[in-house]
């Protein structure tokens, strides 16, 4: 299935490195990947899961689709601005949020209005999201509450 | 100014009353309501501006206009569905959250996001919303925390 | 009803007077204009609009809705760039389309495939569209051919 | 590079044909097919792609991203309706139009508007697109006048 994961564009190391795993996990469990194509968490889950052979799309929120971080293998322009924050989500199955501010919030917002699973790691304490400890149990829970 | 007033679109009548207050204190101090123009706290706060002659915009999520609820003087439409949310508070100087699901904690986040003002009346605890307990208090908040 | 006007935003002396004169009209005949909110045929239909004491309606394609021209009564950012062109003429009952580069080609386009008809005052030759010599025409047209 | 492919959702056998060989001759010459993502033309393109073992990304109108053609290997959902348009030329390098009515001549002018060159096979007359009578010519004429 497609997960979007989302988090904030600029993040420290240890955020960086949970990102990348739940990306490598992510694609060893033949998952792609959805983002918003840009830095932070969203290079770090990208770059994970191409290191583990996985696919990733980036929805960007400019109409220069070379905005992408370099391990996007399909950058989608969008020129909406953060409008684009409701396509990030309605383009996974379900979705991981990691950290992240007001831009992660509205996507985990949007991705629970429209129907999706959402697991966080250290991010937004919002009723209908899972709150999970480890990259693994975020993979575990979108597998479980994901569609088939 | 204008002010985005968000909440949700099936609303109790407490919830209703304080919305319809919003819109008297926003309108009789010469602000317009900018909303989603839809029904629950969008009408309710449309009415009272309407009954206290202010002027409203509801900024809808489908193709058809004729959709706003019977308070709205301008409505437009986007087709963009909840696209649309960054749209609402995007044409407010500030915003004021009542109540609300998560379509209506997507539109707080974005409008944080945008850099706006946001008081908020019974509704989701996020940081940078200021907490108010009346409408008086969260058109004075949205006053003096928007541009002069 | 409201009329979507659409043309360019940098135009010559003649064909500004020109889409004053179908601002005015408009106007005179209780119609609301609805633009893309800039310069040119934009800032001339709604200047004539406002000199007659009608309503004008701008939707930009930026995020700032300050951008708009000074005739503009309700004007409405979208963050959208040019995607914003579908919403010009999803928000009228019909269009008049004056002179104009590929942008108004667009919403030619655009407008006829929402189905609204479609007048032109010196602009591209397009099928559907009915070609006239004159504001009155167009406004003439519009109004027999938009809803009743 | 990416070449956005635009055309009817509709078309007789030998548009139809027209289509198919123009995607079987882009992943021939290792460009991506980017098109709306639905029938007529959008899947013809796509199956002429992915038959010669090329990649194709369709970015479709609705939310539902399963309503892509079967020969969609990215498809994008945007819930955008018609404005989702603009997002299909933004994507590409260089257009080809392929017949089509409103819907693809919004498309052309807002491709060339983006600035994008723009092929045409028995499609509209347009100032700016290159009117070509083979595949192989519109294939050509977006390698000679796209980006390096």
């Amino acid at each position: 299935m497609r997960v979007s994961v989302i988090g904030g564009s600029s993040v420290d190391e240890e955020t960086s490195a949970i990102a990348r795993e739940v990306g490598r996990l992510l694609a060893e469990h033949g998952h792609t990947v959805v983002c918003g194509g840009r830095g932070g968490v969203m290079a770090a889950v990208c770059r994970g899961a191409s290191e583990a052979g996985g696919q990733t799309i980036g929805i960007l929120p400019g109409e220069d689709r070379s905005a992408a971080n370099e391990f996007v293998d399909t950058a989608i322009a969008t020129g909406l601005g953060n409008a684009r924050n409701a396509l990030v989500v309605m383009n996974g199955d379900a979705a991981i949020a990691i950290d992240g501010a007001t831009g992660t919030l509205s996507e985990i917002a949007l991705g629970l209005d429209a129907g999706r699973p959402v697991a966080g790691l250290d991010t937004h304490d919002v009723a209908g999201v899972a709150a999970v400890d480890t990259p693994a149990a975020a993979v575990d829970y979108v597998e479980r509450a994901g569609p088939e």
